[in-house]
């Protein structure tokens, strides 16, 4: 899609300054006390236990998926990482902490704390992007005891919100299709700034195309996008406003009036259009006029400010009842209920706009398009469609056929389901309130429980067997069958030999004796990378971009009923036949005596 | 409540440093680039066509109240004012912008703006903190043109969030009752790591006592609290890891064994509470007497780590079969079932909690109380409170039938009232997901309007007429009757009169003609202040706490049946005879020709 925005690509003194930028952002935010303070009530329990160095084994993993869905991606990841980096009690967290924490507390562990750092943590992650799945972990995390529950809240944080934006992102992608634009427009409707920024971030990886959000663009290289508001359109009155109405020819520099164009262009086109001039809105026609002089490369403009909503509810009204009264009598064949629709549509916003967008024409300039905030949009885009490919044949201009229809009114999953199924032409969605809010669903639920501390491992029971934990430090792999499609994960015990390709592997299902099968995989594929070690970031991260594309290449070896949006089918997580006992002996020894298991 | 933490009283160096962190903080995330792109788009174009000057007036209203409620309560205005105090595009806002904007921005354009600044704005408000109704603008803005613009999508961002949260917040503390302490523990399950930061901020101000969040806490100065995790517990696996195991004495400081003395007491307890020893997880107490060493004047105990939830699980479905059998056989009186589940429920956690705090006891300390995260709340409420009791007797300590009982497993607002109707004994409720994400609703449709541009009124049409807006610049009023409840709100022209006390008023709907009432006010409280003009800050601003206590007395003056959960009494919002004849004749003046109206 065009837009009025031009792709940039990066400058290399650009990408140092963003750095610069994004790191001080980042830090402003991220830092260690952004943790519930029980993490550091227990971190002076330990110390004062002398537990401090016991070696700890957490898994930070969700239970179910988001959305009604049987997927989630992986986000987050480099923000946690950037955490581990910096994380650094300042004095003023010291400070502070000594003036929050109950007295009492040894002077000897503020100054510990002082000097913690995470370089003695070692953090693996499955790939961020990568499409994931209740059970398996995305962290394991590794290290001294204190410091690894010292991480617990911020690395929560820093996922679960990140995945769910990134998996709500994917879904909308799914449900539009590859060729629609998709651009987030949630700003003001975020949890506040910095919600609004992660929404923006997340849901470009996850899959949209650009941002409203003009921060979000200068520290994360997100493509920003925008026109007007109504505002900008309500806030001229009419023709006598326009200070400015000449604009030079784009080759051959010659200045014209482009009021005095749009206006004979407008009387032609009603002529065409069948329908009146005196309806349209002077007021309208001069905003157009200015903010395509300002714009003559990118004009796009808002179609709907007079009410195309109330006339289109009216005229669905009016046609309701003419076909009623044609099915009736039968007196009128309903293609004329068709024929009466344009005459009252175009009779403002999409008559100014195509009026200024061949008065551009004239001076050698395209126009890009039009949006629409209100009303039918399955009903408007088809309309304003049909009226951009009659002025393009009349006219000869067959660009105008393909100019873009950006509709941004409440939309969500279902309603570009439903307009998917209506049939529409629109190219691009701006999609706001329903995006970064995750209104379906607005919390992942990721938890980060210990499963293992100096070689013991440890087992969380529950009489909900979805709530028991897989204890002990392990590994995950994916396994592929030859079609490509992903089969299956699996979670073994770390001592044991990875899956081979072309080797039968028994995968069980982790409660249910009965439920196990041989897969013989085509691929083999380790989910765990190890991502932070002896103090530094130790892969080398992908850029946004790239990350981005790993979703939809993750998504793709999913098979298409796991991700359908009605009643999808759930993927297979299972265990190795050596973990599946090892957890059973562990419940049994901890199961209490007497109890109904 | 007592909590482990103690209250902080501000000293004023350290109120200093607080503002200092904060203000870094704040101009971090909230700066002019935080904004949707087309306001900039939007700003070149004004300034091209001269109407840069041109006198504005927004609006910034609601609606719909959230949840389903009838009131709404205002919050983030102190973060607006900072907005504008620091608005400003550093160099390299503007080396971005020159980035990411359409070639062919003349040079000029981006020069005004880097000495743009928000001091030729006046903006009045209601008072931060006051309980607000659809329709009545909570900010209006008045200014030239394109900074007027160009704050919209800030000011929404600040005010849309945070409204929501102190709304949410103010709905808890209503159905929880005052005396109940409420604790914000959301920030894993925020929209990111500032989202964390608003929802701890908003939720004090909406009633909460405190929060997990540290950083909120340094940041905001609001009371932080926590005590332990179920990994705190899991992470003893028996009473041979206790390095330490002696505590002086809180007044004599003679030293003695905690853990012996607490399994003195268990042994002891068992057979008060007539339970055995034997089931009681022996790495539990070796945590719990860890922790009380660490913090002997902070005790709290997380009691459920080892699977109250399954046992009550189990005990209730064993306690319901034991009643159909009795029902049926009519062998026992069903105060026997009643009796059997102590033995049950107390047998690890409050056991051990009970054996622990008896211990600190004797080395002069009193224990806080216990935290339970899962399982029937309001049954095992009862039995913690009635297990406290019978020790509280039994050993003569009647502080002991005091202790503090915590409750935090995924709590609502429906949560609370059910739990109301069953009959409780907590004292503290711990709240995240649903606080911080506002489940029943994720956003607050805050919108921003142009109702005068150069002393002419817009109004904005729509068949809806709850879309319709109020044109021109108004005040507002609110009218008291003579029991101190608020009758209406009153909005009018600027020009007009203010109500007088014990004057009658016509209050009239502001589109149903016969919709109208004469109102003789008791009070009359005009509700905006002008909060910021001349370039600066123009009311002394209220603290945090101010503002929190604004909500509760603003929260007294409405009538019970618009605050009640249920099928509230809508509030009534009037316009004047004046403002309703100007609304009238402007809406006639803009009907489009052959519109059914």
């Amino acid at each position: 899609m065009a837009t009025m925005n031009r792709e940039r690509s990066e400058d290399s003194a650009f990408a140092a300054g963003r750095n610069s930028w994004n790191r001080h952002y980042h830090n402003s935010v991220v830092q260690p006390l952004l943790t519930d303070l029980y993490q550091i009530t227990m971190a002076y329990a330990y110390w004062k236990s002398g537990k401090i160095d016991d070696n700890a084994v957490f898994d930070l993993f969700f239970r179910t998926n988001p959305f009604q869905g049987e997927f989630t991606i992986f986000a987050g990841l480099e923000e946690c990482l950037k955490f581990l980096d910096s994380f650094h009690y300042s004095e003023t967290d010291i400070e502070y902490l000594k003036h929050a924490l109950p007295q009492g507390i040894e002077d000897d562990f503020f100054e510990y704390l002082s000097q913690l750092t995470a370089k003695e943590v070692t953090l693996y992650a499955i790939e961020e992007g990568s499409v994931a799945f209740p059970r398996v972990p995305l962290i394991k995390v590794v290290g001294p005891l204190i410091i690894v529950q010292l991480l617990e809240t911020t690395l929560l944080t820093l996922v679960n919100y990140a995945s769910l934006m990134a998996t709500n992102a994917a879904r909308y992608r799914m449900v539009a299709g590859k060729h629609i634009h998709l651009l987030e427009f949630g700003l003001r409707r975020a949890q506040g700034p910095d919600g609004g920024l992660s929404a923006s971030k997340y849901s470009y990886i996850g899959g949209f195309d650009g941002t409203s959000n003009v921060l979000a663009g200068k520290l994360f290289n997100i493509p920003v996008k925008g026109t007007h508001a109504h505002a900008y359109i309500t806030s001229f009155t009419g023709i006598d406003e326009l200070k400015t109405r000449v604009l030079q020819h784009k080759e051959d520099g010659t200045t014209r009036d482009i009021l005095e164009l749009a206006m004979e262009h407008r009387t032609n086109l009603a002529s065409v259009l069948d329908v009146s001039t005196d309806e349209s809105s002077e007021g309208e026609l001069a905003a157009m006029v200015s903010f395509a002089i300002a714009f003559p490369d990118g004009f796009m403009a808002l179609v709907d400010t007079y009410d195309v909503k109330s006339r289109t509810c009216w005229l669905v009204r009016q046609l309701a009842a003419i076909r009623r009264i044609v099915s009736q009598l039968d007196l009128i064949s309903s293609s004329h209920c068709h024929l009466a629709s344009p005459r009252l549509l175009t009779r403002s916003g999409l008559l100014n706009f195509c009026a200024v967008a061949l008065a551009l024409n004239d001076q050698g300039y395209r126009a890009i398009g039009i949006r629409i905030d209100s009303g039918d949009l399955a009903y408007l885009s088809c309309l304003a469609r049909e009226t951009f490919e009659r002025i393009a044949e009349r006219f000869k201009l067959p660009w105008f056929s393909k100019l873009t229809i950006v509709a941004s009114n409440d939309i969500n999953e279902d309603t570009i389901l439903s307009l998917n199924e209506q049939g529409h032409k629109i190219d691009c969605f701006g999609i706001g309130t329903h995006l970064v809010t995750c209104q379906r669903q607005p919390a992942l639920g990721c938890v980060y429980k210990m499963v293992e501390i100096n070689n013991q491992p440890r087992i969380k029971l529950s009489q909900d067997v979805g709530k028991v934990t897989m204890p002990g430090s392990k590994n995950v792999f994916r396994l592929y069958g030859a079609d490509g499609h992903a089969l299956i994960d699996l979670l073994q015990r770390v001592d044991e030999n990875p899956p081979e390709v072309g080797q039968k592997v028994l995968c069980r299902h982790p409660f249910q004796e009965s439920k196990r099968a041989y897969v013989i995989p085509t691929n083999v594929e380790p989910l765990y990378r190890v991502y932070w070690t002896d103090g530094r970031v130790a892969q080398v991260l992908p850029s946004l971009e790239e990350v981005r594309e790993r979703v939809q290449a993750s998504l793709k070896t999913l098979r298409q009923d796991h991700k359908r949006t009605l009643n999808p089918t759930p993927y297979k997580v299972a265990v190795s036949d050596n973990l599946y006992n090892f957890i059973h002996e562990l419940w049994l020894q901890n199961a209490p005596i007497g109890e109904l298991a």
